[in-house]
């Protein structure tokens, strides 16, 4: 390996490769199938948009006892509506918390004049289940457990089913942030006593960013009638109406939802979830097993990496500059992503999106030539990481 | 004409003409432009990103005083944003309703506990103005005033700077959904004394559904921080972070923005405001008087009409029925728009998206041919409405 070898890749559209958490590389006839317009109101629109939200429950075994409330937006849109719907004025939610998007549920409750109680563990860590079954055990205020399915600011893996069969013992709604983890790790909406999970369209289905949704237990959806906190993220009458009338109350972003059935064809032709996971299991592995070899360390043991997003610890050779890093493998079309950890210093891969492992090793081989060109020759972090 | 004829139109990507308030017929190249993939924090979408957010300002003269705050979602999205963000806690905002979106700020600041005070008109009926001024005088907790450039309800277009003039005179705050308007009608925002104008990306400028935009003076836009009553839809929190890294909080709707990149060139290569406008006013006249040659009778007289969408009285005759009529319509290739009015029985018509008069002459074709074939031979409304 030479610093003169430069190994290029692009996706079918000419554009460089995502390994990201999201939005993420998507296949050609995802995309192209937003190249047509479409009334809001129109028949063939509603009965595109209808097949979407029929189909999505069914990745969760959902039945015929969980709906899809479609939010406008992005995840985060979704999942304020969740909490901001589910957990009414009085209410209390446990917040089981390893990371960013578990601290931003808190500032979404509080925000809301909600009441949370937080069991929080590091970023590397997962939750502790003791502590949680504890809390649930002396504070009858609680109303609901949250938490967060694949925690993309590490990649670990929380357990959702252990947490949702807890809070179910203790009397409680749970409410899942499945975003990053959503029909790729198997996910079990009834046997978790799940009452609501958020995810969006531009994860691990592969479509394209402009649409969030929470596929609700129907009968704790009625439930939560006069909870919402504004107009547009309402769950529970955005839901009302489009089971009356089968339109949105608000301007659908049409083009995303005619990509995202054309993303869930192509996800259900893949296999459905155990498809889908097996490739980004695959993807991680040749990910994890290539890096290893060159020296990288994962933040994280195997036994907690959900095949999602992987977080290496940053070299500390001062010759690794990671903007350097980052722009190099850019140029060669391969685009990764910071970290977002506060204990330590480190990068991350997404293993998700239209790749496979010809497109990992194909990234693996990119990484050692730009490793070269640095004049790097270890990439052991700093003993203190 | 007999009912033999079949006039059939097509969109240069082979879709019916969307005659309706929006979503509406793009170009070709507008859709085509999402054909790819962009990592969300990538510099390339960035620059495309901010190029859009410093352009829209321009088309109201915004001038260095006013900046973008996009919302991810549909336009209602910048409302709700816009009317949270902007009235206070305490404040009380001066609803000017004349249609169902003025209802629907209504509704909003109800949801999140702000004061309101409505100054209504029926549906084809302007704003009160010496009301309005009237109410400004004689209750000071009015903080802010709030009106929507063209209720597209009816069509009507109201009279935003001279309400703004009026809440300048008495030190309110200035808020305008323009949704429908914005791009084609004429809006100074310094003129009018606008602190915030809310618009989306699927209307006049032509681009298609999934991002909501709130055009601010930046000396209010500082004055919201601590308002908002979501973390989502914080204009305060999105400018900000916006303003410092770039980068969206959340996920934006990359291809949806990409989009809206294209159709900007293009809104600006037509001439902006005046352009896009003045090919409105052509579809919307020769629409009206071919409609009116037929017998239709439009609800507004053509001085309280703007160019957006045009609202007809529904013909009395029994043989015509509406949905037979719409449906006999798409089929040739026009999609129309059922009506919202509670004053009338009527249906409406769009002038706006990638139409020209040539299209809208077609339209009337269509029109006149599926009225012989329904054996409509007077179109006149019940006298009653």
């Amino acid at each position: 390996m030479t610093g003169y070898e430069k190994t290029v890749a692009r996706s079918e559209t000419g554009d460089a490769l995502l390994l990201t958490p999201g939005p993420l590389t998507t296949s050609k006839s995802v995309k192209a199938a937003m190249v047509h317009d479409w009334g809001s109101r129109d028949a063939g629109f509603l009965t595109i948009n209808r097949e979407v939200l029929e189909r999505l429950p069914t990745i969760v075994n959902g039945g015929t006892d969980y709906v899809t409330v479609p939010i406008q937006g992005s995840g985060t849109f979704a999942v304020e509506a969740m909490l901001t719907g589910f957990v009414p004025p009085d209410g209390c939610c446990l917040l089981v918390v390893n990371g960013a998007y578990g601290q931003r549920a808190r500032r979404i409750l509080e925000i809301a004049k909600r009441r949370s109680v937080v069991c929080e563990t590091a970023e590397d860590t997962p939750p502790n289940l003791a502590q949680i079954e504890q809390v649930l055990k002396t504070d009858p205020s609680i109303t609901h457990v949250f938490v967060v399915h694949c925690e993309t600011t590490s990649g670990i893996l929380n357990p959702v089913h252990e947490i949702g069969v807890l809070a179910a013992e203790y009397g409680k709604g749970y409410l899942i942030d499945s975003m990053s983890a959503f029909g790729a790790l198997p996910l079990d909406a009834p046997a978790a006593h799940a009452d609501a999970i958020a995810a969006s369209s531009n994860k691990c289905i592969e479509g394209v960013p402009g649409l969030g949704f929470v596929i609700c237990r129907r009968q704790a959806l009625t439930a939560t009638q006069g909870n919402a906190t504004t107009l547009t993220l309402d769950v529970h009458d955005q839901w009302t109406v489009l089971e009356k009338t089968g339109q949105y109350r608000f301007t659908p972003p049409i083009h995303v939802i005619v990509a995202f059935h054309q993303a869930l064809t192509e996800f259900f032709a893949e296999g459905g979830q155990p498809g889908r996971g097996a490739r980004y299991t695959d993807n991680c592995r040749v990910l994890v097993e290539g890096m290893r070899a060159m020296g990288f360390e994962t933040l994280l043991p195997d036994r907690l990496q959900a095949p999602i997003i992987v977080t290496f610890r940053m070299p500390s050779d001062r010759r690794f500059v990671f903007q350097t890093f980052y722009d190099k493998l850019k140029d060669r079309g391969f685009v990764i992503y910071p970290g977002k950890l506060t204990v330590a210093d480190s990068f991350r891969i997404g293993c998700i999106g239209r790749l496979d492992r010809g497109h990992m090793q194909l990234a693996l081989a990119a990484i050692r030539e730009v490793l070269a060109e640095l004049g790097v020759t270890s990439v052991a972090p700093s003993k203190a990481a």
